[in-house]
């Protein structure tokens, strides 16, 4: 993770009870505020793989397989109180999916915003995931030599403390 | 993965038709047979954070951030099907995850196994991609400084063609 | 589509972005307010189904047909942002939907309200949709000659234009 | 459909109890057979909206609204029997949807094949109608005279009686 | 239940691997066979809102919330596999709910057959227990003295051991 | 039941239209208040197995057939809307879910909060009932003279009228 540096802070890890069990993070008594994630991803593809899919423009705006897997990506961002156990269910108001290829990788970036009392960084990592999930299953007929890698967040704004990378 | 070789064949992208457009495969005429697939990946923590659930015991096997992320990958590789648009609804026989601390990552694999037309490659990565936004998710509360890596398959076998890291 | 005259405006598709490709509204800067969508549609039958469904109570309020259809319209409307992968997710307020025999066909309406950013229409067209494809599911062991027809908006309010047909 | 000749038969309801209550029919005792179904269905759009995704290369097999109608149909073709009450939960082999202009309609049609004791109608019926309320969405901010229409049943085969309009 | 005699084995948890962590239980070495679960439970409800659901002819095989609770469990039924974690996927091939007044309760009673490597107890147990808080849902707007209560298997066979109460 | 005193007034079925059908309560006129609700339930289970799992540390805090059950609780409770039909879908701020062992019973208690036009019991209900199917479900391979029972309301704040036990 080379020269990240690490903003881990002692805070309490708020999904742990004292006792140690998982619990879901009380949020009733916090403010409803505008909130807004980016979280970003690569997958990284064999080159014969990722010059197969650019040449036949499959990775382009229009490309199928960027389209499926925006599609996706969005669909499981809506999903995600449903996949993680522990977070909410929130009335997402934008989720945007951006795929575009850097040789021999695909790019993703998933920005999602909400107006809630809590935020939507678990959304935005969701989308990205997959959608390259999504990638991957269109893709793996030709090898799976296929990672995914780097799914990160990139900012969040309108909680207790932003984050910026 | 730097030394990884490109397996990459002449082999068409089955879900892409002639004319470029997504399309599920067409299962129909394949043979049911005993199919396996086991996928890995990583969740890269800030030390602090890493020190924080380790000296807590919180991801042991029975630590609750160990055992929130088996269940929630366990149910979200029995909900592929719904989360990648062109993969089929398989009758999964067995879903098996596991996740253990290498200092300072978490190291998830998850197997699947199944009887069916085709291939269950896709359940065993989103097993491993949901365990590892759930950890994602129960650490973040410390840092956002997490990255979610190298989710790739290692084996697979019951196909026309096995493979092995 | 007979005398209905042709409303459409030069307002831009609002989920195509101008490079062409599908993307979800960003409704965070609007209002929240009241809104309500009605939504109707027509199960065409062949006239020996409609008698037999109609001689034996199965179409009235209380018949197990209307009440399966029912359901399945509120639980669907429900899911709109399951099935629909552009819509937001809404609290609804309230699904009505009604279901009366006009010879030989099944008349639908769904009704959806609730306090949102945006409007419900696409919920009352859920509604009514998979009520009729219930009601088909019902009684397809009599015939195959089934229509499920003129599903349209009816009315919408508490947006930035009302509609009435 | 004017002329369509009532193929009705006296044939029970087979989702009607004796006692005239919704249920879900008993295939255990059936045979597994290859399974086929072929549903078809419309979108009429006002004039100046069908121009509109016309011109703008939206409704060509690429343009988005084709594609994300598409991979909704498919995905909700897949969730039949969580929106029909009473359907069976089938491992559909194969789901395709195509979608064509034909002036000022958009035309659909979803084949689905299956290995079951059952058919495949409803799933047919039910990708149609989803990929059709994923157009209406996409184009309603243009017009809400739009009409889904015609959503009917074309082929099936693989069961007790092929059906074929 | 007083008398009821203790069948407990020695045989081990299943869902428990050695080291003490919840696992969904391998199926893929078990034969397909017929299975069968027959489950029951109570509502008991005040005699007041008992008198009132009776006299209005709600809880008849035609009354509305028996007709609501019938639907919600056999729905539920389905989902059996979403709700708890370690269920596998089955192909349910019919789910049978009955409703009935015994005064002041209401018996509920549901039936799952399936072909598979895996028992259906589960799903027969999930369809009693939603058909009841579908019950309770739509009493509750006269009492809260309501008690979901007596959930428990009644008849399985197909499997290793028949088990019949 | 013995001596709970019988609460049930005059008031509607308010699930129930004066025509005797289900419907959705209209809540779009209600206040958004801070709503809270708990729910309980008890296993009852054989001596052997209760005294098994105690043995075997698996219904303690950190044991796995209580962490699986907490998390399915969870899970379930946030889905309610998709299990009960006339439910709202409402945006809950936390679920708490805690099972203790009292020979030879485990008892559950479900607290949930939200803030909304309508109550969370069924919510609370929910996951009651779901994690006790979940605790069923790993204990049935020792025996299934097992019974899930006393599922009932125990508090209600923040509705016309609140409810205590």
């Amino acid at each position: 993770m080379g020269n990240q540096n690490d903003k881990a802070s002692k805070s309490e890890l708020s999904h742990i009870s004292e006792s140690g069990d998982a619990e879901m993070v009380d949020v009733s008594g916090k403010q409803v505020t505008s909130r807004k994630a980016t979280a970003s991803g690569k997958v990284v593809l064999p080159r014969a793989v990722f010059d197969e899919i650019t040449t036949n423009d499959l990775v382009s705006k229009k490309g199928s397989i960027v389209q499926t897997a925006v599609i996706a990506g969005i669909q499981a961002a809506k999903k995600t109180s449903e996949l993680i156990p522990l977070c909410h269910q929130l009335p997402i108001s934008k989720i945007d999916i951006d795929i575009k290829p850097v040789e021999p990788e695909l790019h993703i970036r998933c920005t999602v915003k909400c107006s809630a009392q809590t935020g939507v960084e678990m959304e935005a990592l969701t989308g990205v995931s997959t959608a390259a999930l999504t990638i991957y299953d269109m893709c793996k007929a030709m090898s799976h030599d296929i990672r995914i890698t780097d799914i990160q967040l990139e900012h969040k704004s309108g909680g207790k403390t932003d984050f910026s990378r």
